[in-house]
């Protein structure tokens, strides 16, 4: 095989299939035979046009999981051909900058993002940086690892940066692709957990999910019900809406934190005498490091952690990605390579 | 002596001076005789009526120095007639509530406010509990300490919530009562200081007090001053605007921390993106303990901090208020129990 | 009921049964009518003399579940009569001594301790003071909350003061009273657990506990067996000999950290390069505060993580204390109060 | 100049004075003209032949400071021909091992040691990997820095490691190369600082370096004289010996840390009762990485935080040496590349 299919996007929302000539990958690069990709919110970036150069042509995809099948120059022994890998939102840090020189490769200046900035995982094939390299165990499914690289850390390292107290009362805010991780993921670390969405209907797939509460937020306020149930000691803000979220910090018991990891589009209109009387916070958290992805493939793997996902075949990548943007899909698509075409 | 001096309100911005008999401290309680008592802008809750019953007689205040002239039963033998003591902001913790019974004294739910739930320091006479004393070093003038208890220990700790690493970059927005403590605070503390205020009148000043920078947010951006500056680790804002503190998270390095100490009537409108993208976190501070109180007497002490006082006699006590409302104070204004009347 | 019987000891390992006076508690106190009461290690403070003044008749025990049957002056409300409480190795802070003012109970220099400077609950009925009560969930069988109010809460605070990684090696040196609840506990946080045991025989026992990994001291080096696994991020070091933990500190990871919670009689070696290169730490945890309890027990409670017991009726005192000491229960001994006598 | 002069080591304390060829830097790499290298006590692991091969020659010193002349391929374009740079004990993190792959450079399974695996400063030349390059600014005298770039970061960092709150009592056990410099970083982080040392010969100078407290531990039981001041929150301990560290932990305050930087021959014998009744802790720290190293840098010259140092010319290393390890040196010697021979 010398070429392979790719989905890319050159104006708005204009899905082109192309045939791309396979090439080597460049020194510190592997090239990735692409498993299974999902289907993110956060796509839009490149779709939508909303990129630096939005008329050059781009793959999306930053949920990608696959087999390393080609090594270029300079790449350490740790990755080899026919290693499962995957990449994520953070394509890889470059070891230089001023952040990574300290550690913090999140803050990375010169980290590519795939499906943004470089060609991502609607392809066949993924180039990708050594240093974004996410080992995907050989247990892990595919599909289910796929959306675990975006969505799941996400909510995963929200939790960590929380670092509220075992056992204490954790709320999640919308039940949707991160949310309905994040239940899980809260509850497998021992903690109490209130699902907070809009509407009854999600009221029993977040108790499925592991909720020990749920909060519809349509019906009371959820500021309020978290109250009622003794404060949160932190909140995982996952619905991309200042409106929804700024009320929320009442919720939270002194020296509580929510933690914001969907960006809205307005500001978030935080009133200051909640965060001064109580000592609260409010924190961002970016998805996270391939390292930071590997702990929690890891946590997924041992306490059984899945997303519930609809698979769609690659070649009905403009189908997927209308899908997830229609807010129906339960809860995260991704993209097949394996299914007949 | 059988009656002592207040003046209390009752009303709105309406004085009196009265009598009061003086009476035996209630058990667990001190009386103390008051040297000083700062004159801060949080006695408005007092004084224009922000109180649960604003009819009740008050005497504001709550910054209060002075010496224990007679014991309550029960009080522990910590506490002796002639000691030199203060009362901040929080009047003493209850011990019991969900909050004491953790030891986070400053979230008790059940403790005084001197100045606006009980009597305060613009009277010759102050009751108070003696959980919420704050043992004054002989060797520290009272007009000085008085400002400490309440302006000087809000930005005190709020230094000590931001745990930002020694020598960087710690901003202080606002060179009022608070900020021109807090910019002495941040600089004994081992940090590089950029002060924030509008205008250039108060350039020289934040240099005299420690400053590395000035930036006049009238005339640049201060969050992009900040950044030029390679960013800061923590800003500390202690004016109490909405609008002003909305573009400082910008200013921030990734993981930076905005403490907010300063209520602002109207929301700061957040925006998500500059949270999320460099894991930036808005804190919120509330004053101090009894025993924050006390190191910041000894931080202050050793490294020779203080405010800038105005200081009046007792019996000027509604000018002394005018004279902090209108603004112009520079920074403290003080009333002097000691001054001939 | 104007008397109750107590074992209380004198000399060295003598028990007496007597009767008892019944009184009112004192102010700040409450009377407790004993259900349960463990039989910890701990005990021989009391029973062997290791005590301030060891000829003053002491009534061991601290681990005493009961109700509440009456209440002394001051108490706060939170308190009843009838209300389900225990007491621990902490009798309650003073709330008044340097410690108390900064909200570090468990270092409170005026403490009492049951069974050892102040009478426990070896007796049927235990005077404790308020600051000290630990709410025992009416849902929570009393023989199985005993054991918790000490060993429990030591092992659970222990894994709080580690601060592990999710998802980490953490490993339970000695699988006793403490260790076979500590193994629990780790797992149900969120931990791979290894257990550390010498010989064979408990191997099956650890992991029905929850152990992923048993290590047998006796036949291969623990260090290295936990070095070969990875290296565990925190270890629980629960069985009182020096020379077993001296070694241990090179089973950690980098960063890791060794959470000593029994005291040997002899010194524990350390060798400085294994904390040098790595950054290792050792660190002291004493049981914990009221509050501290109560987590314990919530958690133990929504997780369903339970002691093993060996009961027995409360006039078996004395052969119960031989049992405990006998090294050979599985693995608390507790003593029950309803049992017919 | 296609040569330079160097001193290696080969067999025990046998110094060399060698003629080695000029050649480019390797990937990565660059090239450094010797201005200053510091003679520190670890160089023993090399003179003493305590490494690896004891018989390859080896250059000794990994407290370089110099001029960059040469740059190799790929190396980021931080790095430029006449740039100021040095070289401290960990010679650049390989950013590949599991532990570069997470931040934790210091930790990093595969990095070089100046002086010991790789030749070190004692030559005219050093070749060193980019990643380990310490900035030093221009304005910072060579013999002035090089002893920080080892011994300075050593404490610097144990005092970060601490995390003792501002304004509380430090402890710096041992006043040598380590500790003259740790008193003074101690008390321009706001510390109150107590010395520990034998005799009272150090008295005056620990004054003079600012330290509040002189402990003369020959004549007096420097746990109980810690005691007596209070306690300290940290020490750091920088003598190299387990004995006379062992009894130091009961000097901390309860949650008290004794930081260890000191590697000792023998073990320390931990006493667990100081431990666990306290909740202490022991914690190791190793040096830093080239991040923490350029923290201290500037803070160095931030707060005019110099070593004091005994110049000697290059061609005279072994009686550098000697001098160092002597004990008498006061307190850093230094070899000088631009005295005239």
């Amino acid at each position: 095989m010398n070429s392979y299919r790719a989905y890319q996007v050159t104006g708005q929302r204009e899905f082109s299939l192309v045939d791309r000539e396979l090439h080597d990958p460049a020194p510190g690069h592997v090239r990735i035979r692409t498993a299974a990709c999902g289907v993110c919110h956060s796509d839009v970036l490149a779709v939508e046009g909303q990129r630096p150069d939005p008329t050059t042509p781009m793959v999306p995809g930053h949920e990608a999981v696959g087999t390393i099948d080609a090594i270029g120059a300079g790449v350490e022994p740790r990755w080899q051909v026919g290693d499962r890998v995957g990449v994520g939102f953070l394509g890889g840090h470059c070891g230089r900058c001023d952040f990574c020189r300290r550690g913090d490769f999140v803050n990375c200046t010169d980290q590519p993002q795939p499906g943004t900035t470089v060609d991502g995982g609607y392809a066949e094939i993924v180039y990708a940086r050594a240093s974004g390299l996410v080992r995907v165990p050989e247990d892990f499914d595919a599909l289910t690892a796929a959306p675990l690289l975006c969505a799941g850390v996400t909510v995963f390292n929200a939790l960590r940066v929380a670092q509220a107290p075992v056992n204490s009362l954790v709320a999640v805010q919308g039940i949707g692709g991160l949310g309905h991780l994040g239940v899980q993921y809260a509850k497998k670390m021992g903690y109490r957990v209130a699902a907070l969405a809009r509407g009854t209907e999600k009221a029993r797939l977040a108790s499925t999910l592991g909720a020990d509460h749920y909060i519809d937020s349509a019906a009371e306020d959820p500021a309020a019900a978290l109250t009622a149930l003794g404060g949160a000691t932190a909140i995982i803000a996952t619905a991309a809406s200042g409106a929804s979220m700024a009320g929320l910090v009442a919720g939270l018991q002194p020296r509580g934190k929510m933690i914001v990891v969907g960006a809205s589009p307005e500001p978030v209109p935080v009133h200051t005498p909640d965060l001064i009387f109580g000592g609260r916070s409010i924190i961002g958290s970016l998805t996270g490091s391939a390292t930071d992805n590997e702990d929690n493939l890891a946590f997924s793997l041992a306490h059984q952690i899945a997303p519930m996902i609809e698979p769609l075949p690659f070649h009905e990548a403009p189908r997927a990605y209308d899908r997830m943007m229609s807010g129906r899909a339960r809860f995260r698509v991704v993209l097949d390579f394996t299914l007949a075409q």
